[in-house]
């Protein structure tokens, strides 16, 4: 039994590395479609954010299957409760990418982002993949210090993320309402993004070490 | 065994059922902080997040319990887990509440909210409110009827949401650049709140009658 648990619980970890690589590839092309003002690559996000849906909806079978069969124990079940809402996690991170893509659908074809923010936009589009990445290393790798690393990439998101506002809401701000509307709910996107990308992570910590990210995170320093 | 599964059983659906009455509570209290621009209330609902992250918290270690002490199959399994992704909803809809008191807060003592949206946000609070009551009343009673109705809310919300866009990209509109910002994420809140709302119907009435919300739905019209 616990060989067939280990394959089970393999097939649904691959499974989450790869939601966490569509997440990754969907936000990536989400942010290309924005800062292109691309309205053909903003709806092949969209349509294809049904095949991380369907993905979610596999590893919940998957986890339901191996617990009914195996009826794991212990450090073992843990990891598959562990999976199941590492799963509900990337699913979200899915539809945060869709999100992007449908104000960048939206506003076609005029561009949302005004060359100011192009910059800051660029870079947590950037930070986002890096974040998205890192956690499906973490998944797949177990690797704490790399799940660690993701901390930092998440303060810069929120550096970049108050930038936005910086520049919205100076006097000098000339793109209008609409603009800043569309900017505040794709930043908050983003950073939303990078949060789950986090507490992804963060559950690996917890699995594997049996602690508070924010603890193993203390004796570090 | 089966008696103590449902025991333990029924304390995760009284954790579930005290979560969605936290989670309304925080949202109605963050609403009249919104519309009274009260810094007072806007904390409390911020301090009393704590108390929603622990039951979730508490809930999944009952569930674990439940998991590894009887191992249940089939239709028990599946209400284990079907109250696990509840119970992470209900944690997001009680984040999003704290996100509310959070931008009156910030804005304090200016009000985030125009007179001419006040009455659209109100409705938006209460929609809130009669979504999260009956989503509690459907995780108690199982009662599909209930939960069928929630689609007819939401619309309701979905359109309450489209009318803050209406209103604040009118060239009319007199409130500026930063208000607006404010009131896109607080009506993303509400709406977001909602859409949880739904799901946590929706996994119910999945769980009760083994299929999907839309099917149930049809065959009703």
């Amino acid at each position: 039994m616990r060989e067939a648990y280990r394959e089970q619980l393999d097939g649904i970890t691959e499974g989450l590395v790869e939601m966490s690589r569509l997440a990754g590839t969907a936000m990536g092309r989400a942010s290309t479609a924005l800062l292109d003002a691309d309205l053909t690559l903003a709806e092949s996000v969209i349509a294809a954010d049904d095949a991380v849906d369907e993905l979610y909806e596999r590893i919940e079978q998957q986890a339901f299957d191996l617990l009914a069969l195996q009826q794991p124990v212990a450090g073992d079940l843990r990891a598959v409760v562990a999976a199941l809402r590492i799963s509900a996690t990337l699913e979200r991170m899915g539809d945060l990418a869709e999100h992007v893509a449908g104000v960048a659908r939206r506003r076609y074809p005029a561009s949302v982002v005004p060359p100011e923010l192009r910059g800051t936009l660029l870079e947590m589009s950037q930070v986002a993949e890096r974040i998205v990445q890192k956690a499906g290393s973490v998944i797949a790798s177990q690797d704490v210090e790399t799940a660690l690393e993701l901390e930092a990439d998440d303060d810069r998101m929120d550096d970049l993320h108050r930038k936005l506002f910086t520049v919205m809401l100076d006097k000098d701000w000339k793109h209008g309402v609409e603009t800043a509307v569309d900017i505040s709910l794709v930043g908050r996107y983003y950073e939303r993004y990078a949060d789950h990308g986090v507490s992804v992570a963060r559950r690996v910590v917890y699995l594997v070490t049996g602690e508070k990210f924010e603890d193993v995170l203390q004796r570090q320093e």
